[in-house]
């Protein structure tokens, strides 16, 4: 007999031996039927497991995420055992799941066309109609490279795997694959299959390599759960921060450029401009001080603070080491320059804490490959800080740096997606961490007794740390449901040392800070795309682009179009007339088209009575109101930044 | 007899074959005997030159710069003449005259010393009472070079020569030089000599040359103005951005980072960013839209704007064109930057004018010898735009640019320190410019009409074009004299071209626009250079990155100060106080040397009335005000940018 904990806390002794799905079984039959894998011990692991130990155990139905792998897993295979029976002289590469569905990468002489798709479709459906059985085998290496000898991707996948790792595959009806699982033990309950496009993608995700065709899908296990998520699909196309940005004129991007480089139009730039100078008010406001620090250093600055080591493929570097007596990189980090700046002038106990602030612009030099819209971008500006503390202030600051991020991101009405990663090192990776145990586990413990205090409600990361210490990552999921890290806010124990920061104590000695890396809002050109996401384009009224836009009737009434403009502009407000001789209806609707927050018709009525006819996205036609309540309207809600 | 036209217009006949010095005798005796050098033709020649042909001559006295130039250049020899005498084992380089006097590089196995400097200045005022003959004479290339045989240096500046230069030398007493001169005729009038400091410097300027030693000098005929001089430049020396920028820690520099780098700490950084939000603010009232665009690019962009061609040299260049498929390089210019994002959407000539404007970061891979605090710097900040306009717009908008500029500069006071100098192509240069003849006089008519027309005093210049158009360089002294170009304003013919940027005229027609390049402030790190050298440290409050500080007299009153500083800094004032257990005249005098603008003393008497007793920059002390009063006036001085 051996002890099964359970994910609610209990546990229970069942007979060695039996398998995940007849624990789920002796558990409830309806479990049994809605389990699509378990976690045993934190690994996912198919339902055919046997358990043989005492083990924690979760059985995971399609409401987790680890089920909903499971399932699209499995639907990866029909589609690949569909590509098989329908084109068979293609060769398989990998097929996963991902967050929403999953994909499969084919060598195929012709890439497939939107009729292919239909018909691979249609040939899943019947695959899963046929209910044919699944079943797991293992092999060893040369029975599998045997096996496979006519797929040259799995002979390489098979020759890539450690020597001590089991090698299985997986059989739906009679098509195998190699895979480590886990999949469902049946098809039928999957009643709701799409296969959503095609693109191209490289072997292993390396340009080097052969372009090979990708089929996106993905499965539900009732067919108005589909129908949602396409729904939700087609809506977060239409917010997709890459086309609706460009449409909105927000930003550019050009080929002769490069890729992951951006350019601001004037609509973007004010966007930008108008979050970097509040977040800096915001800051200064706080107690920060800002900085203005160079965007390169030599090489000697980066190998004290260790980024030289544990970082400079991802630096752009200026030279060569071996015939320039001077290189020079590109900053990937704000840290060490912050760190020269309070290492310039003597430091008491009585000047600290010290917070540091800039609108600083980084660059990472990353493949082109991984190049996306305003998200994946080889140079990019951030909020970014460094406050240095004596230990008794560290708690206090953490918790200012939270409090001003929650400030900061409920304004923009992005604080409820957001969750917390408590990222802690590997000790195994020394390649990618300073290795030095003590102090790693000396400061992962003060962090987490301090988010434990704060009662932070998180999820714990290994090997996601900062090299020099461990982070709280503030993730945000996007509109296609990617999560992505917007921030972090890191305790350094490392770089004090190396950069021989000292501050004297109460007692005339020399002392070492702690230091809090932080940024306050994401990096603004991902922030940018979130709103873009968010709000679809229509941003909150004080982040609006243009704000009001006036429409004479005719041009008879564009004096008092003007005057409109100009009492508007005067107050500040981002204001534009539309004086083209075109018909009001069309204005409207082109101002609409902008999400323009007012639309502010004018006509004989408005001008002889010191007024306008409001169209506000909130409440459409607001009818005439008297040009000062108007303003005093508009001002208000600027001021307040209200959503 | 030949025809001479002189300075004021009137032509004069003389007998061929007169020197300039019996010319000017002929005129008058005291001309005669003030004169330094002539200018014939537009050539700075000798006094000894003779004249043989009809010219337009000036002689010039020690109040023109050419004047100065001759007498500092003849003393310069008289150093070399001392040094001779003294460390005979010494050998010479060059010894030109600069903008306040004059300097010569020796090649001496130890450095000069400040006894050496006085043994030398000794040994000068000694050759000077013995009123040394000074003769010219010229050689060939081989005379000369078996003249100057011992004095490597001067072997190779004879071999460098063009083959059909005059080589020429000047003996004052028994000491010979070579030289092109001009020489006085006597040292006579020179009653005023101080060698100034010695510094290294690098033969030929190049730091792969030897280290040789530099002695700096100047001269003067009187010795009050020597003695006005060099109190001039005690001031200017306290003043020294270099020195006083880093005393009030607005700036620091780091070897770990590198030269040419500087980090902007708190003071200075605050300072940056007021002047950047008043220049975008004030160009968004000027119809400026705001670009945003990435720093660096391919070399694909360079290449189509010729940067690659005619300015590579100058750039950071990521990557190597041999062993990299994508080249990329730190951005020179926004130029290319900001005609993408015209490019990336249509327009008509109803769009245009259309005024682009950035806080554009630009790099300048200059060598590390040549950097210096915040002016020679690889790393800066300018407030960059481009107009894109119709010809017709063409004279309207660079009026408007040069209103913007003016309304800048007065602002921060310093309009009446500049100058303007109209750049034009060099025809022969054809490496340096687009090699374009028509397009050149055409564009640099325009625009020569459009100074003209607009009234402004400008000289030209030759061959200190852009290599894509003429411009006018707005020029500013610094403290110690050197003339600085603060910013310029470009037409550019050819960029739109290259670019195929179009707009589409009333007809119908696609045309080319033209383009003003501009800069409405000069680049930041230089502008907070000028304005801590003009006003010693003491910005103007609007500016000042601490705009008063609190000083209580005892602790008894600290609420009171707390509740002083809390009302201002609520108002936006950037204040402090200073609660520190010192006497209350060490805490005024600390204050002063940081130029606090307003130092608010408060005790018993203010605490009781609500009021604060102020010591102002502008009046000392003013006595016990009203709190609100005082608030009122120093938000009146801040919002009218008072000086």
């Amino acid at each position: 007999m051996i002890k099964i904990t359970l994910k609610d806390g209990s546990v229970k002794e069942f007979e060695s031996g039996l398998s995940v799905y007849e624990i789920a079984k002796s558990i409830s039959e309806g479990l049994a039927r809605n389990a699509c894998c378990g976690i045993v011990n934190d690994k996912v692991c198919d339902l055919r497991k046997e358990i043989n130990a005492d083990v924690e155990l979760s059985i995971c139905t399609f409401d987790s995420q680890e089920g909903k792998n499971a399932v699209r897993h499995s639907i990866s295979h029909v589609l690949a055992y569909a590509v098989k029976r329908l084109f068979p002289e293609t060769t398989l590469a990998i097929g996963p799941s991902i967050a929403t569905g999953f994909y499969y990468d084919f060598d195929k002489d012709v890439a497939f066309t939107s009729q292919d798709l239909e018909k691979l479709e249609a040939e899943m459906q019947k695959i899963v109609k046929e209910n044919p059985s699944i079943e797991r085998f293992e092999l060893s290496r040369d029975e599998a490279l045997k096996l496979m000898k006519d797929e040259p991707y799995k002979v390489e996948l098979i020759n890539d795997l450690p020597e001590e790792e089991i090698i299985s595959f997986y059989k739906v009806g009679d098509f195998t694959d190699l895979c480590a699982g886990p999949h469902l033990m049946s098809l039928k309950p999957v009643k709701a299959i799409k296969l959503i496009r095609s693109s191209g993608s490289y072997w292993k995700g390396n340009e080097k390599n052969k372009m090979l065709s990708r089929i996106y899908g993905t499965a539900f296990l009732k067919k108005s759960e589909l129908e949602d998520f396409l729904e939700a699909l087609e809506e977060a196309k239409k917010r997709d921060h890459n086309k609706l940005g460009r449409e909105l004129e927000l930003f550019t991007t050009d080929e002769s450029i490069g890729q992951g480089l951006p350019l601001m139009m004037p609509k973007g730039a004010k966007i930008i401009q108008l979050l970097q100078r509040w977040v800096e008010d915001e800051e200064e406001k706080r107690g920060y001080s800002l900085t203005k620090t160079p965007l390169m250093a030599k090489s000697d600055l980066y190998k004290i603070s260790g980024h030289w080591d544990h970082y400079k493929d991802g630096m752009f570097v200026l030279g060569d080491e071996e015939k320039d007596s001077e290189v020079y990189a590109l900053r990937p980090m704000t840290c060490p320059f912050q760190y020269t700046i309070y290492n310039a002038t003597q430091h008491s106990y009585r000047d600290l804490p010290i917070r540091y602030g800039e609108t600083s612009t980084l660059f990472r030099n990353e493949s082109s490959g991984e190049m996306h819209g305003l998200t994946r971008v080889r140079q990019f500006t951030l909020a970014d800080g460094h406050l240095v503390c004596t230990p008794e202030q560290l708690e206090e600051e953490f918790k200012g740096v939270l409090e001003l991020i929650d400030y900061l991101m409920s304004t923009l009405g992005i604080s409820e997606d957001i969750t917390y990663r408590f990222s802690k090192w590997d000790p195994k990776n020394t390649e990618k961490y300073i290795n030095d145990p003590d102090a790693w586990n000396h400061t992962q413990n003060v962090m987490k007794q301090i988010l434990d205090h704060l009662k932070i409600d998180y999820v714990e990361a290994d090997d996601e740390a900062a090299f020099y210490g461990p982070k709280l990552d503030l993730q945000c999921r996007n509109v296609h449901g990617k999560e992505d890290t917007l921030f972090t806010v890191q305790i350094d124990f490392a770089l004090a040392e190396r950069f021989d920061m000292t501050y004297v104590d109460k007692n005339g000695e020399k002392k070492r800070p702690y230091i809090i890396h932080r940024s306050s809002i994401g990096c603004y050109e991902r922030t940018l795309a979130m709103l873009i996401e968010k709000y679809a384009g229509a941003f909150p009224t004080w982040l609006a682009p243009i704000q009001a836009k006036v429409l004479p009737i005719s041009d008879k009434y564009n004096d008092y179009a003007d005057s409109v403009v100009k009492s508007l502009r005067n107050k500040g407000i981002r204001i534009e007339g539309d004086y083209r001789a075109e018909k009001i209806g069309y204005k409207i609707r082109e101002a609409r088209l902008q999400r323009t927050p007012y639309i502010l018709v004018v006509g004989e009525k408005e001008a002889a009575n010191n007024e306008v006819s409001v169209r506000s996205r909130k409440n459409d036609d607001e009818g005439a109101i008297n040009l000062d309540a108007f303003i005093e309207r508009i001002l208000k809600e600027v001021a307040n930044k209200e959503r």
